[in-house]
């Protein structure tokens, strides 16, 4: 497996480091087609964003530069960038002078069925709840228990992906890809203000969706906007885009809106 | 520093670990004095208990034996386990067959200042909440983002600790410890259903204290309580028990249950 840590290769890191002691740092999984990473102005920006929001200062122009030369070295798969604050002695108080680390991993292409894009994948209806927690919300960050509990509640191979509520039960996301709806023609997705994972090709669908004509509103999904949504599909930045076919007893079609976005984004990762 | 991974001196650990890419796993903190741990059935208890929670085969008799044999090694300090669901490959899904790690980190005793038990500490009042999630309530696991981030709001040496709320404004814990109120000659502290780490020192506290005469509720604790408490101390596995003497505008004396309590924990970490 090809791997970096700090532009070195390298596959063993420190046990000082916080991503280990306290998941304190961030990560983005890139896919990569023909030596180029897809969307990394969307991951760089993310994860500049995240950073910000945990103080960690990190070196984005190093980390450009260094997932362009990695993306090269590996092809085709996808990479994952872990970033964390570094090494700390005992505690949770960030050591002033600490040196933020870049660990990246490669792999090969995911081996999804391509019946998940072409016919839909059904949902797990997961038990776990996400937590509310505002200062986190929306981040990629390595603080990761609840999707590991929520995909730990299937095993069967008739659900490709999970719903996951939030602790008031509203409708949030997947595992790990985010959820939209579309309903009269009009593109829904959850707002991330109290839990969730913004995703790059969320984001980038955010953008895209109005450019096509079909409008969009982010806000707070009940469980009733699912069961009466014409179309329902899921999306992350290594797959794109799969329609949902089915939850618990809802079933729904393929519908034209969701192969229009998926057609669209298919361009972008270049697996068209 | 003295570190051991599975039994063997090392310090370095595979970046595919699981401890790194979500947070996968627990971890305790456990004082040593003269080669001996402090604490250790409770410690073990804890780990038990959250490796059934989340899922992680550990052979604690294994871990056990590690324990003794490090803390013979160290002699005095302070031992750190992390134990974790081991390596995987890409995806949240825990391979079948991982084997969990364990990682055992020495350092030296802390260097508190003798008049954080003596004369007692102020709390900080953090802005970062504690979000409610029961799946992970207790745990002492490796999600710690938002220790980390109440850890940072404060850097002078005026605030020992930090109190932290949860979302919905119930009083909890401290950064790193547990926290007590007593009011009227009864031990509180909260009910750690929803949020919280389930300390050691507090478990032994609660068992303790009935033994000297001390009756204990665990409930939901308001600001108000907080407000309304005769003595107020903080305890953690390591340090024992610090009073804490303010906290915003609110002042308590070190008082006699503290101190009884003190006294009792201080025979147990052997530093009386």
């Amino acid at each position: 497996m090809l791997s970096w840590i700090d532009g070195c290769p390298a596959d063993l890191l420190s046990i000082k480091d916080r991503g280990l002691a306290y998941g304190d740092g961030l990560f983005e999984t890139i896919a990569v087609k023909h030596g180029r990473p897809s969307l990394i102005e969307r991951h760089l920006q993310r994860l500049e964003g995240g950073c910000a929001r945990l103080g960690i200062a990190a070196d984005l122009n190093l980390v450009h530069r260094e997932l362009l030369a990695f993306a090269t070295q590996l092809g085709d798969g996808v990479m994952k960038l872990i970033m964390t604050r570094g090494d700390s002695q005992r505690g949770y108080a960030p050591a002033p002078n600490a040196q933020p680390r870049r660990i990246l991993q490669g792999g090969p292409p995911p081996l999804y069925p391509s019946a998940h894009a072409a016919q839909g994948v059904r949902l797990f209806a997961c038990q776990t709840r996400l937590a509310e927690q505002p200062l986190l919300a929306g981040l990629k960050h390595l603080n990761r228990l609840e999707q590991v509990l929520a995909r730990s509640e299937w095993q069967d191979s008739d659900h490709a992906e999970g719903l996951m509520l939030d602790t008031s039960g509203r409708v949030i996301e997947g595992v790990y890809s985010n959820l939209f709806l579309i309903s009269g023609g009009v593109l829904l997705t959850a707002d991330l203000a109290r839990c969730g994972v913004a995703g790059v090709m969320r984001a980038e669908l955010l953008e895209q969706a109005p450019a096509l004509g079909i409008p969009i509103v982010v806000g707070d999904l009940q469980m009733s906007d699912l069961q009466q949504a014409d179309e329902v599909f899921l999306c992350n930045s290594v797959y794109g885009v799969w329609p949902v076919c089915g939850f618990m007893q809802l079933s729904w079609p393929v519908g034209p809106l969701t192969r229009k976005l998926q057609r669209t984004v298919l361009a972008l990762l270049d697996i068209a």
